[in-house]
């Protein structure tokens, strides 16, 4: 896709994105495109990437497309999130693209997941945007 | 909590369970609870357990308490998963306790999720049972 | 099941109500039970009742189980709800059991929706709490 | 907006519909889009329109645009349907815009709700689409 972004400044060490191998791709103005390669320790006893992956990937598309419209200096947490699984993954990359849906406090976010240029999985997640020490 | 149990036989491999491990503790008719140590290679930049790892936890767990009324040879596929959460985790063991709430080719579950006694997520699954080669 | 609580200090007239005949039969510390008789007009083109009745009854119940641990003067509003429909709904009374999940600001509550003693449908809303003049 | 389509044909009496004056004003390849004048009847205790009208209408929506992608003698049923709620409704007209996520059996839609053009609701919903006689 397009090369990684470097996000030091925004976000610190990211554990989970180390592990799974997820890279931000892109930011514009309430929007993130982040993918993650489909890896053997992530799948299902099917051989398919686990709902968790495409989960994880998909919020944190949601949480890198917040940063771009937060004041610095606040944390996001996910108050809820709900995953739609379209088709099944096996192998390549996955990329999602969150978009915004409306700014504020309370900001929900939807997400759309594609494998090989097909809509794989559709979420929405909704964040609570708080001051840092809180 | 109480001694893992041997799902060889109706739970081959299941690498993401074991990257994150995950263990299945107990199961009932239509019920089952896994448990999930907190990691550091599971956490986000604020040293909380991620969402993907409290998700993996509790997808699975339906996933389980499902096997328990299925016949076997059957495959199951998570339609749609949605996790409200309660609580940040920082460290200990999660455990999800899950619930099938409807028999049939259309299977939804309820998990809750606690970490040191304490509530801190609640999320509703829908599977769907195939048979085995489709 | 038991007779009519008369909200008029908490609730006051309450317009969708009113249209679908829905009551609050029981109060707890953040839990309530409301319930509303299936009606021709709330049907769907198969004689059932409508998604929307369940939906309109469930998320009642959890603003109810929500004024019994909040300060007077607050209003509630929904974030977002999800339901699982199990079973179809076509005739009697139905009944929402509704539980508050968390203390706070951004209050998820679940609910249980049963009809003739068999559960029919299962949701979790989240609610924001707010202070009357905004 | 665009004029009313008579569905007659597809989609007979809806009670539902009649209730709240829910229109189908549009129909695509897999898309739909209906609409909903703000009644009092159908308002909660702020004078808003409640969560439920907005369900019905969105709910809806998903019914009319899995119509136009599915043989004739099938049934639709939700399975289950997520609302998000960005902004309040309180006058005017709501319109819904159905999408078909995926075809198939188990088929899921999202819904984007406006109200005087201003997105006011998400949604997603699975529908199952069974054969008349079940």
């Amino acid at each position: 896709m397009s090369k990684e972004i470097n996000l030091n400044d925004q976000f610190p060490k990211v554990p989970v994105w180390d592990l799974m191998g997820i890279k931000v791709v892109e930011m514009g103005e309430g929007t993130a495109t982040l993918t993650m390669p489909v890896e053997e320790k992530m799948t299902n006893p099917y051989g398919m990437l686990h709902g968790s992956g495409v989960y994880a990937l998909a919020d944190s598309a949601v949480a890198v497309a917040i940063s771009t419209v937060s004041e610095k200096g606040k944390q996001f947490f996910t108050i809820e999130m709900k995953v739609n699984y379209l088709e099944p993954v096996t192998t390549g990359i996955v990329e999602a693209r969150a978009k915004v849906l409306r700014k504020g406090r309370i900001v929900p976010g939807e997400v759309d997941v594609y494998n090989e240029n097909k809509l794989v999985a559709k979420a929405i997640a909704t964040y609570i945007i708080v001051d840092e020490k809180r």
